[in-house]
């Protein structure tokens, strides 16, 4: 992304694509379940089959181990979607040694094991607008960052990074700057889990352009490396670290509510984004005619504190930012304000564009594993917003404590427990009416034990 | 500000002032201490006298008691400027009911009092580039600060702001909208000091420029207010809450380093701002000619983590934002972020304005007093940076606490701490070298103790 790309990009006068390209290069991306549910019945086929009182909680057939003996449930929407939107990934990350070209230094390169450094994955996808950029992302972002990582291994596998890479040895360049800064070799990682980010975004745009297709996701990925749990998040997914006396977010949610100040802030900068069609400011609900020349609560882009103004007519336009809580979308049209794709999403009927709004950067939560004393039922809960919609931290904790101490001799446990989550969301058909709460959305969830980290290997 | 007001303001094209107008319109703004050290000894020909082993503490004279019976002290800086560039302000805040034209209620006009709400105002300013802008903005930042109150008192004195602002009665209108949106009474007071900083740097520019003069001043502010302190900070000063069990920041600071990724965003966006001459990229240090094709550590706009690129020619640019810690310097001019004026303010030898890159918009944080019980020791306690470059928090906490048990009797302990902790700050003459850490800088202290906070009336 290089300066002035944004005005290059969305500005009048720039090179706007057209909405849709006129044919199709490439055939749609195939809709398909996460790989490690094969054998486990789970099937396309049934996804669009299903009736709403049927829909089974899916996880890996018994005997199929994931990364860590990670546990993993999902479940499909009550026919709010055709598809299972939700997209789910997991594996081994393999970091190989950076090749470097003609200088390489031949000598060290035979000291190089294959596999220079090795982690885990695991990353949910929730999908907008279609199955097709979860299935991408799913398909796209763990060899983003494989690439990214490989570009900076020798900086991580350092004590310290070094000021510079120099691709011969891993040797200390200028440290007392790096000291002064602060620079630790795990900021390199968040730094590749930011590119990565970045990177499998305009794959996903290329891939859906090419394919006629549309659509976006939120990410929410988890990586292990040296010790480390790196927690990568864009959109409203939410990872929970559940200890015996401990509950920890390992991440926070990017909707238009928690970024209005940013989005609000592009607007004033660029107001060309809004195309006349829609207010900046915030009211407390969507003002009408008879507000005109009333003194109404606002906020603009600088305020964290609300103040009076006198409505006038331009005020009277859709908001930017419209609804509370779950309902809140950006310019009436998406419930989160990062993800990957989006790139052709306009507003119903407008020629408005909303991937200006939208960042594909995720944020970057680091747990130090080895500084913690793991106990066996520790884990980090990661899910989509439909089972945070519909459960608390707390109530997830509660569930996560009760479930693990008593199934200790089941190696499936994790995956119990994943599933026994979503069960949670679906209330019970035979109570009393409004027991408990109710998710209508698809709802995917990992439970990563981290007792057992030490076992899964961090080389080199 | 409108929307554009930054292109228009300061883009090519824009209606660019002068660096200098040819003439000045009115004289400049008159030197001097603040009004409440008058009878103290402290005078401005003091100042520009001093010798730098003879630099006062200086303190309100014994008798003349502040808001609260707060504390104050301050010392010139060793010969660094001229002036003490160091400002302060303090006083009750009487808010009126606000006029409302041919419409208001006569009914309900007789039964306001002509002082519908009381606080009370502290407030530092730390001036750069001359004292101007902090002199300007102890005269005039209450006075913003009292008008925007006004204009929504009567949101500020009912249960829950209404959503109409009727100026007839307080009566609420949609309460539902303002409930779900959470929009409490002291979100207005928030709004108010953001409105007030802004409207008070606006006045600041206008006056320095109809004077001839220039500079900046960095604005930290106490309010208190039915039975709430509100703490807006625009710098790097600190306000700083010390109890007999509990040390809490009531700020943080604003400077290139904490600011880093909206000031690079900025740069990002509108690259003109840069006049070529700057790189918006961070480097652990400066470039030189041989890193040229080399790959270095780097961070942009976007990234929390670190990275490496290929050095190329415009990486060699002086940075954006350089240097580490009290040194970070913006454009290589400035060492913070946020604050007052600076309107004229170019790089120098160039026509780069750092203005763009500067909030005059504040930080507010809320400390609930009558959720607290209070300690008669429990004190907040104002100071600009000349104290936390050489004092910790925790350095201060303790300072706090061994004096002011030992001293109830002295009505004038406050001060005397005050006094106490900028003493602290300038080192033993005699002692060996490096026994303590000493500042060269302007230093100013408000101690405001909590304890009688009910006895300075809140009404209405």
């Amino acid at each position: 992304m290089s300066a002035g790309w944004l005005r290059r990009r969305f500005l009048p006068g720039g090179p706007l694509p057209a909405p849709r390209p006129s044919a199709p290069r490439a055939s749609p991306v195939p809709y398909r379940r996460p790989r490690f549910l094969r054998g486990s019945g789970s099937s396309p086929a049934a996804d669009a089959a299903r009736r709403p009182d049927a829909r089974p909680v899916r996880s890996p057939a018994r005997g199929s181990a994931l990364p860590w003996n990670a546990g993993y449930a999902e479940i499909i929407n009550a026919e709010k979607s055709e598809f299972n939107e939700d997209q789910a990934a997991c594996g081994k990350l393999c970091i190989r040694r950076y090749e470097f070209g003609a200088e390489e230094d031949q000598e060290w390169l035979t000291l190089c094991a294959e596999e220079f450094l090795t982690g885990h994955y695991w990353a949910l996808f929730d999908g907008h607008g279609g199955p097709a950029a979860a299935i991408l992302a799913a398909n796209t972002l763990h060899s983003c960052l494989r690439r990214q990582l490989e570009a900076v291994v020798e900086g991580i596998v350092a004590t310290q990074p070094p000021m510079h890479l120099s691709g011969h040895c891993v040797c200390l360049s200028d440290p007392q700057f790096v000291e002064e800064k602060g620079i630790k070799t795990e900021d390199l990682v968040i730094g590749a889990l930011e590119s990565a980010f970045q990177e499998c975004d305009e794959v996903i745009g290329r891939e859906l352009e090419a394919s006629c297709q549309v659509g976006g996701c939120t990410a929410l990925v988890a990586v292990s490396l040296q010790g480390k749990l790196y927690v990568a998040n864009a959109g409203d997914s939410r990872a929970l670290l559940v200890r015996r006396d401990e509950i920890k977010p390992l991440s926070s949610e990017f909707t238009p509510e928690t970024e209005r100040q940013r989005i609000q802030q592009l607007a004033f900068v660029y107001p060309e984004l809004l195309a006349g069609e829609f207010t900046r400011l915030e009211f407390p609900r969507r003002l009408k005619g008879d507000d005109l020349g009333q003194k109404v609560l606002f906020r603009d882009h600088h305020m964290n504190g609300w103040s009076y103004k006198r409505v006038e007519k331009a005020d009277l336009k859709y908001p930017l930012i419209h609804g509370q809580g779950r309902q809140a979308r950006l310019l009436g049209t998406l419930a989160v304000s990062r993800g990957l794709g989006d790139h052709q999403l306009r507003v119903l009927d407008t020629n408005i564009q909303l991937k200006p709004f939208l960042l594909s950067v995720p944020q970057v939560t680091v747990l130090d594993m080895d500084q913690l004393e793991l106990g066996e039922d520790d884990v980090v809960v990661m899910a989509t917003d439909g089972l945070w919609d519909v459960l608390s931290n707390e109530q997830v904790a509660l569930l996560v404590r009760s479930f693990l101490p008593r199934n200790r001799d089941d190696p499936h446990r994790f995956s119990e427990l994943a599933k026994t989550l979503i069960r949670s969301t679906q209330g019970k058909e035979d109570g009393p009416a409004g027991e408990r709460q109710v998710s209508y959305d698809d709802v995917s969830v990992f439970v990563i034990p981290l007792h057992s980290q030490g076992e899964g290997g961090s080389g080199p």
